[in-house]
C-alpha cells in the first residue's frame, strides 16, 4: 500500500464489531467529515478521539453546535457507578467530556449512581462509600472546571431533585423501562424507577444536554427523547464512542475483576509493562517468518487500537506505526513498548493529579461555583399543558 | 326484644360487609373480649371505636402490648394523600390514633404522601399544595402531642429518608409489588416505586410500628412483614377498623368529590342538616305504618351507623335509639336529628381546632421536639447478615 493512500480512520480497522451497523440500529447519524470539520471549527481545535473515529455517531449533535453558534450553551451530562476501581475504558469518556468543556466552556453534571449501583450489584454500603470516593478523585483529576463542575451522589443530592424525579417517573411506565431496559418481574423496584433517576439531570438546564457515552449507551436515552418536549425541554443530544477492546483481545470487555483485561488507573509503571507484555493480545504473526510475510492484524491487535484511539496523537508518528506494523517490518514487542510508554505517560499525568485532588472534589462536589448553584436549587419540572 | 338483651355490637348489624370473612381473607386477628378488656386496661380508659368494634381486628397488636408492658414504647403510623378536601371518614381514624397516643404517650408519625397522590391521580402541583396544607391543618386539629408527632410531606423529607428508601426498594421485586399493589405494564414506574416510600416509616423507630387503618390495607402491610426482620426490624402491628358507610348507605363509599355521600370536615352546621335530611340512607319504613310495624333496619341505616361506630359514646342512649329504632317507636327524622346534632358538635368543636392550627402544624412540621429530631436524622438501614 503506497504511503499517501494509507488512512489512519478506524473504519478499515474496525476489529470484530460492526459499527456501521450499530448506526443504523440504533437510527444515529455518523459524524461525516463535514460535521467533524465544523465541530473541530467551532471547538477551535481537533480531538483525537474525534479525528480517529473513536468517537464516530451523534444524535442532535448539529443542534447542539447550531444553538451554541446562536449563543446558547449546550450542558454536559456523564456518570459513574461505583461499585468498582476504573480502568482506563472508564476515563477515556471523561477526558473527551473535559475536552468539550475547555473548547465550549459548558457546565458539566456528573451523577454518581450510589443508589442504582446498589439495586444493579451486590455491592454493601462500605465497598459503595469507597468505591465513590476514589471514583470521584479520579474523576476529580481529569481536569474538569471546578467552578463549572458539579459531581454529585444521587443518595446525597436526591432532596434536591426529588420533585423533579417524581414529575417524571409520572411519564415513564413499566412496559416503557421493560422495553428499554428489559426489566422483569425480579427486577427490584428500586432498579425500575432507575429511568426517572438517571433522567433528571438532562433537565438541569433548559439548554440542551450533551451526553458523551459508548453507542450501546444510545437506547437507554429514549426515553428522555420522548418526555423532554412535555415539560418544554429539550431532547438531549448525544456524541458516541465505539468501543474500547480489552487488553486480552477485541472479543472481551475491559473488567476490574479481571484483571488481565485491564489497565487500572492506579497501576504502576511495572504493573502496566507486565499486562502489556503477558496478555495485550496481538494481531500479528504466529512466527517471525509469519509476521515479516503477512505483516499484523491492526484490526484486532490492542495495542495499536489502543495508541490510535486513545493515546497517540500525533497522526505522522500514528501512521508510520500503522504503515510498519501492518506490513510486518515493525515486531510486536516494539509496538508494546510504544504502547507501555504512553500508558505509563497518560498514567503518571493522571495519578499525580489524582494525589492533588482533594480541593478539586470538594470544589466540583460542594463549594465551586455551579456546585453552590445546584445545592441551593430545588430541581423540578412543570408539564406544559 | 328484651332490653337486657339487646347488645349495642357490630355483629348483629353490620350492613352489606361480611367483617368475618374480611378477618379469614386476610388472616388477621379479631379483637376479641380478652385483648379488649387488656387494651382498655393498658390504656387506662376505654375507646368508643374499639367498645362498639368498628374498630375490630388486628396484626400484632397482642406483641405491641406485651412489649408495651415490659417497657417499650410502640409507634404509630398513618399518612394522608393530598388530592382532595377532608371527609369524616378521613378523620376517624386520625381521631382513634390520637386517642393512643394519649393513652400510650407515644410517637405519630404522619406521611402526607404529595407524590403517591401525583402519580396515582390527575392533579397538579397547585392542588396537590393546596389540599396537603389544608389536610395538615386537619390533621393538626386533631389535637396531637406536638412534641410528640411528626406530620412530613414525602417530597420535603425525602433527602433525610432516601438512604433507606434504597435499602427497601432493593428487597422488593417488580413481582411482589404487582401482586400486592396489582400494578400493570401502565403503571408509572413512580407508583411502582411506592411500597418502598409507603414502607419506610415503618422503620422510623426500632420498636414496633402499629398502623390504625381500614380492614382492606392490610395486605399493603404484606411486603414489610416479609422484609422487615431482614432489616432487624419487627414486623409491624396494625389495628382494623370496618369501613364507614357513605351518608347516602352502605353500597356506596363516601367521595370528596360526591359531596352528596360525605359531610366535609368543613361543612357548616346548616349544610349538615340539608345533607343529612336530604341524603342520608334510612334504614326506616317506606311508610310510617311500615315502619310502625316492622321497626328500622339499623345495619343499613346510616345515622345509626354513624352514630354508634363514631359519634356517641353514651352506652345508655345508644342503646335506647338502638331499641326504639329498631322496634318503630323512634322516626327516621328523630335519629336524623340526633346525628344533625352529634356531628354539628363534632365539627364545630373541630373546626375551632382547625383555625388555631398554625401553631401545631409549625411544631409538628418542624419546630416540635420530635420534628426537629426526625430533621436532624438520616434515616438508613442495614442488612442482617
Amino acid at each position: 500500500m503506497a504511503e499517501e493512500e494509507f488512512d489512519v480512520t478506524p473504519f478499515d480497522v474496525e476489529g470484530t464489531v460492526d459499527y456501521d451497523r450499530l448506526v443504523e440500529k440504533f437510527g444515529t447519524e455518523e459524524i461525516d467529515e463535514e460535521l467533524k470539520q465544523r465541530f473541530f471549527e467551532l471547538a477551535g481545535g481537533e480531538n483525537l478521539y474525534v479525528k480517529r473515529d473513536f468517537v464516530y455517531s451523534h444524535r442532535g449533535l448539529d443542534k447542539a453546535l447550531d444553538e451554541f453558534e446562536d449563543g446558547e450553551d449546550f450542558f454536559l451530562y456523564t456518570g459513574i457507578g461505583p461499585s468498582g476501581k476504573m480502568h482506563i475504558g472508564h476515563i477515556i469518556s471523561f477526558y473527551f467530556t473535559k475536552w468539550l468543556q475547555d473548547r465550549f466552556d459548558v457546565n458539566v453534571y456528573i451523577q454518581v449512581t450510589d443508589d442504582e449501583k446498589y439495586w444493579d450489584r451486590d455491592v454493601n454500603d462500605e465497598e459503595i462509600d469507597k468505591y465513590a470516593e476514589d471514583n470521584i478523585r479520579e474523576i476529580a483529576a481529569v481536569g474538569f472546571d471546578p467552578d463549572k463542575t458539579f459531581i454529585f451522589r444521587n443518595r446525597e443530592y436526591m432532596g434536591n431533585m426529588y420533585d423533579g424525579i417524581v414529575k417524571i417517573a409520572e411519564k415513564i411506565n413499566n412496559s416503557q423501562a421493560q422495553g428499554v431496559f428489559g426489566f422483569e418481574g425480579s427486577t427490584s423496584i428500586g432498579m425500575n424507577f432507575w429511568p426517572a433517576i438517571q433522567n433528571i439531570p438532562t433537565f438541569f438546564e433548559d439548554s440542551r444536554c450533551v451526553i458523551p457515552a459508548a453507542i450501546d449507551q444510545d437506547p437507554y436515552w429514549r426515553i428522555q427523547r420522548d418526555i423532554a418536549e412535555k415539560f418544554g425541554h429539550k431532547k438531549t443530544a448525544a456524541i458516541h464512542s465505539k468501543f474500547i477492546p480489552a487488553l486480552t483481545g477485541p472479543e472481551g470487555k475491559m473488567s476490574s475483576s479481571k484483571p488481565e483485561t485491564a489497565i487500572m488507573l492506579d497501576d504502576g509503571p511495572e504493573e502496566v509493562e507486565k499486562k502489556i507484555k503477558k496478555h495485550a493480545y496481538s494481531g500479528g504473526g504466529d512466527t517471525l517468518e509469519e509476521h515479516r510475510e503477512q505483516g499484523a492484524d491492526l484490526s484486532v491487535d490492542t495495542s495499536f487500537q489502543w495508541l490510535r484511539n486513545l493515546l497517540l496523537d500525533d497522526d505522522e508518528r500514528m501512521r508510520e506505526i500503522a504503515k510498519k506494523y501492518s506490513s510486518g517490518e515493525m515486531m510486536t514487542g516494539e509496538i508494546k513498548e510504544i504502547l507501555i510508554e504512553e500508558l505509563n505517560q497518560f498514567l503518571e499525568d493522571h495519578q499525580g493529579r489524582k494525589k492533588n485532588a482533594d480541593d478539586l472534589v470538594e470544589k466540583m462536589m460542594y463549594e465551586g461555583d455551579l456546585a453552590q448553584d445546584m445545592w441551593n436549587r430545588n430541581i423540578d419540572l412543570r408539564l406544559e399543558r
